[in-house]
Order: C-alpha cells, then sequence, then structure tokens
C-alpha cells in the first residue's frame, strides 16, 4: 500500500491561467464510505478504477487497482447519488511539488480545492503556499470528495 | 440490481450426508462496511467477484462484477482482518428452493449456517424449516459474514 501525506487548501478563485495547464475531466463515485474505509471508483479520461483507502488525515493507505469499462458500469449505479464531477489541473509547484487543481461541475459548481502530496511529514510542514491557494482545508472532513459527494458544498464557501 | 429474499438458519451439527454435495471453497474479504453498503470480494473455486450490497435485512439489493486475479490480488491486503474461509454445499430443498450451507474454517471453525433464497415474500413466510436446519438466524447481524469476518463466532453457538 502506498502511503499519502497531503495537504489541501480552498482555492477562492481559479487563476486565469489554470485553463493553459493540462486538464482532465474526472467522475467519480463511492461504493460505501465506511468508519474504517471508502471504496471509491472513477473514470478519468476514460481510464477506469477502484480505490480503496483506508485511515484518516494527512496520512491515508490506498489500494488501487484498474477496471475495465464493462466492469465499471453496473457499479455506478451501485453509488446511488454518491457521485461528482470535477476537472483536474494538475499545476508544477517549486521544489518538484505538483498541486492538483479540483475545480468541481454539476452540484458542486462553484467550488474548488488544491491539493499538494509530499514525499515526507517533514516536507509536508514546511511548504509555503502559493499566493492563489486560499485558506487551508486539510482534515477538514466537509471538503473530503466522499462528504462533498454525500452532502454538496459545504456551507460559507 | 437484482433484489434478494432470504431467510438463514444455524445448523448445530452438518448432517453427515453433507459431503455427498456439491461444495466449493470460498474466500471472501470486506474492502469496506459502511452503514449504507458493503462492499466484498470473492474467490470461489478460482473465480473472483466484487459485490456491492445496500439496504438491510431480508431484502438487499446486490451489484456483482467480476474480477481478474491480478486485480483481486492487491485488494486483499486491503481487506486487512476482515476476512473468511468457508466450504459452501448447494442441497436441493422441495419446491424448487435450494439450501446454501456454510461450513466455515479457519477462526471461524466450528460454525455452519444455511441461507436459503426466495422467488416472492411469500414463498419466504411460508417456508417450513427441514428437520436438520437449527434456530433461525434471519435479522441476527452478528451471524452476518462481515460480521462474522470482523468479531468471529458469535458467544453461544
Amino acid at each position: 500500500m502506498a502511503l499519502e501525506i497531503e495537504r489541501k487548501f480552498l482555492i477562492e478563485e481559479p487563476p486565469a491561467w489554470l485553463g493553459e495547464h493540462q486538464g482532465v475531466e474526472i467522475e467519480q463515485g463511492y461504493l460505501a464510505i465506511g468508519e474504517q474505509a471508502e471504496v471509491r471508483i472513477r473514470r478519468a479520461d476514460g481510464a477506469c478504477t477502484l480505490t480503496v483507502k483506508r485511515g484518516e488525515g494527512e496520512s491515508r493507505q490506498e489500494v488501487e487497482v484498474p477496471l475495465e469499462p464493462e466492469q465499471i458500469e453496473p457499479l455506478w449505479e451501485a453509488c446511488g447519488e454518491r457521485r461528482l464531477r470535477k476537472r483536474r489541473y494538475l499545476v508544477p509547484l517549486d521544489g518538484g511539488l505538483r498541486a492538483e487543481v479540483d475545480v468541481y461541475r454539476g452540484r458542486l459548481e462553484g467550488l474548488a480545492v488544491v491539493e499538494v502530496e509530499f514525499p515526507d511529514e517533514a516536507r509536508a510542514a514546511g511548504f509555503e503556499p502559493p499566493a492563489w491557494f486560499g485558506r487551508e482545508l486539510t482534515g477538514e472532513h466537509r471538503f473530503a470528495n466522499q462528504a462533498l459527494a454525500v452532502d454538496g458544498v459545504p456551507e460559507g464557501v
């Protein structure tokens, strides 16, 4: 299993230059959101995956396997309403880091967040967010994708 | 989605003739056990499946997709301890019904249960269990496979 060390920030207003970066349409749904694990399906530019995430907060364990289109199709229905769509832009940052900017669509339209993954806890702790990053959302459960898929855009955004 | 109408019973002592029936080795694990859904992986005689169950009690909705061996392999680890093994025997019953007898192995050794699936609620309600069926377990959560996988053999069995 891979260990993820991430920090997440709100983007008040997506920068005008964002559209110049590579973007990919992502559709995802949640088969189960349990106390210990969540199971997600995702289609990103046609590539389908099943992802199991365990644990909480900045450090999560994750297992991902590829699915064929005919495998994922019947699983969408099993997600019920717990689905979302977004466009993800990959933006290089200083120090070899990379920002994953998610601009949500559909009923989450108007919400944008950015995540940065770090190789270790020290890099995560020392990270200086660029000016276009808004307030930090790391650990705020209502901004987790599974919470957004269930509850919609959090109040006060 | 298929709708399942089932009743479940304890088997105090597996009948001696059980071994004459077709049996299949089943290994299964739980990727997530949520309030609304559970996601299970299973290998039965080499055939691998991913199953999503939603709902509770006698009526549950279920979606199942086949997995390739190389897809299921990394998912076992994501189940953690929530795994179980059993041998399932299929036993024909009167009226075209079929009993699925599960004889558990490993840390659940000594436990055996039987499930019967019905085409409708009326058939389920009118079912007369054969003499080799023990007390009814339908709706008893601690005998659900996901509970057995997490908590082991219930007390008093």
